[in-house]
């Protein structure tokens, strides 16, 4: 055979920093990232994307941004902060995604500047997005606003929006070149917020480390008291959890595997059902439950294990089912959540389920009539209360 | 200082397929690539893409391939192959990237489904770039049908569409897992189609290869006279110092450096003065041939050295000069070209020159006195006729 065969491998890294008040004037971690990263005869210019959930909530940022870096001499700042809608909107319409790229040709953004986006993870997937395509790359860094995107999505290499009604159907895997996870920005959460991005801890716990999953049980006070301290460092493990598996796996899913998504399948169908009424956090907790009782029910986690995940679950004030989250063996909306997720990992469909607190085990396929059980038991438990035993 | 650090690297690797006839019902090598990866469990989906251009000259194409997968029964063909216009009218209407996404959508391709590219390098740039961003990558194998996408563009790792009237303004860096160059599709170039191409060898042998650069000197008459064998060894050598330079280098362009760009600067502003009248091979021919006299009036490249390059230019039947390429010290359209490249890349401009024959050297400004000197002995040598004498 007549070929040529090309090969190489390109090296990524990036640093998550943990820090307070990032914007603050005394706060002096940005602007070193910066000045070290600066080639000689470049001129950085930075273009900000700005979530308006965020802005709201801290109506002061875009002005300390902008003292920020009145006195940084190398760097321009783009005066125009682009302030975008946070959840799902800013993916769903077309509009936002062009708007950041008319500020990237109108400002002259090039391949040595920075688009420097905060705010929730739809607003860092859509920039980041924007990023990664406009002149096949701009270095982009992430701010993440919310527990979700601290110790999850914004830490990734996943960007994308949303197009033909579909959840990411436009993205691509480009990491970005820092994150930075200001604690301060979390102070500012409503409760629903704060403690929706707890429920990919539990997910990473489940999966990969149960000693992570114990200490989540002993601070559950704490988390809902809104103890800084403590959420920090669960959105630190998280994040480690989450960047270790991406430089230990398939980081740009070249395969069909995809062990993070435990619970996901229905979580990622509820959250369309529901219109984004159920925040993603939201979505997964329940998706969480779901799939910890069917591991039970089909014979591979014992019940007791399960019902101290879902109870864990509640303790939080997490939901743990929804009227939409109804399973019904001869079809029911969720259950196209299995053929849909299947399509968009291609192939194989490879669901994640449990055989152990700490214990992932992957399956190709689910029985849909176990699936009713454990939906039914789910609404059983929801509404019977706390304390009621899992049957498996 | 508090951060997490994550690391990783991503192997690529694809073979560029040399053939003939890659359709043709007895040739196996595209069906047994296709059987050999297809995993267990998946559908396969094939969505074609094929210019209109290379259609119109070859009016069996689509009918061959339809045949081709008439008895395949793993693999599921799209059955409405798409076919766009060819040449920078695929990159810069928008309606063709949603064409193909729309078709991805519809079909309900997925990330085990293939996209197969067939046509000169713009439609594989445009079809390249959505390929790479639906579903955040479906899998995309190009076969090339020019000297130009066959040698250079087609083989490489970028992709990309025109936006804001900006070439490439939206792409990424996504390699194919396949190229197969099929020397039959050459056969049906015009003669401008044919000749242009073998500017990207002269390119690439001036600052890689020397010998290179003389073995296409032998070379002239056999490729004037449409020798297959000949353009076959010469597209091979020149698409085999592409991809060395690639997995030798900096494949996704993370640095400034961008030595394949040589004789590029003015060559992309030529291409979009003349309103891409000038083929891009074209353009690239009197890129090098400004650029290599300026090697020598500055005093980097012996005079001789220099009339032997431009030579060969004008040997093979290549203009080396154009009305619209005059550039003034006071400033000239073209001389903006400069300045877009340098944005382009981003931060620092960097130009390649030559040393010596296969060899090249990089610059980080240019003397527009002495580009302009260079700009006017191409215009006198071009009117005065073969074998003028440069002065340098």
């Amino acid at each position: 055979m007549n070929y040529l065969e090309q090969r190489f491998s390109v090296q990524f890294n990036y640093k998550v920093f943990f820090t307070s008040d990032l914007f603050a004037e005394s706060n002096k971690l940005l602007e070193n990232f910066l000045a070290e990263r600066k080639e000689s005869g470049t001129e950085a210019k930075i273009l900000f994307v700005l979530d308006e959930g965020l802005v709201t909530a801290n109506p002061s940022i875009p002005q300390k941004i902008r003292n920020y870096f009145s006195n940084a001499d190398s760097f321009q700042l783009v005066s125009d902060l682009i302030i975008v809608p946070g959840g799902e909107a800013a993916k769903n319409n077309n509009i936002y995604f062009n708007q950041i790229l008319e500020a990237v040709h109108n400002h002259g953004i090039d391949r040595h500047s920075y688009l420097i986006a905060v705010g929730g993870g739809a607003v860092l997937d859509l920039a980041g997005y924007a990023a990664a395509v406009a002149h096949r790359g701009i270095k982009h860094i992430r701010v993440p606003g919310t527990v979700l995107s601290q110790n999850d999505s914004g830490v990734g290499v996943k960007n994308g929006i949303n197009y033909f009604g579909k959840k990411n159907f436009l993205g691509s895997f480009v990491p970005p070149v820092a994150v930075f996870n200001d604690e301060q920005l979390l102070l500012s959460l409503d409760t629903r917020n704060w403690r929706s991005g707890i429920s990919e801890a539990i997910k990473v716990a489940l999966i990969k480390d149960a000693d992570f999953f114990y200490w989540i049980e002993d601070n559950v006070a704490a988390l809902k008291d809104r103890n800084l301290n403590v959420m920090n460092q669960l959105v630190k493990r998280c994040a480690e959890l989450h960047l270790e598996h991406i430089s230990g796996g398939d980081p740009f899913e070249l395969g069909s595997s995809r062990p993070l998504d435990f619970g996901h399948w229905s979580a990622h169908k509820l959250e369309q059902l529901s219109q984004f009424t159920v925040l993603h956090g939201e979505a997964v907790a329940m998706g969480i439950a779901l799939d910890t009782l069917y591991s039970a029910i089909s014979g591979r986690l014992d019940g007791d294990k399960a019902q101290r995940i879902i109870q864990l679950i509640r303790d939080l004030g997490f939901e743990i089912t929804h009227p939409l989250m109804q399973v019904k063996e001869s079809g029911s909306p969720l259950l196209q959540g299995l053929e849909e997720f299947r399509e968009h990992l291609g192939g194989r469909l490879t669901i994640m389920l449990l055989s152990d607190i700490g214990k992932g085990v992957e399956v190709n396929e689910m029985d849909p009539g176990l699936l009713e059980q454990a939906g039914e038991q789910l609404h059983a438990i929801s509404g019977a209360g706390y304390s009621r035993k899992v049957t498996a």
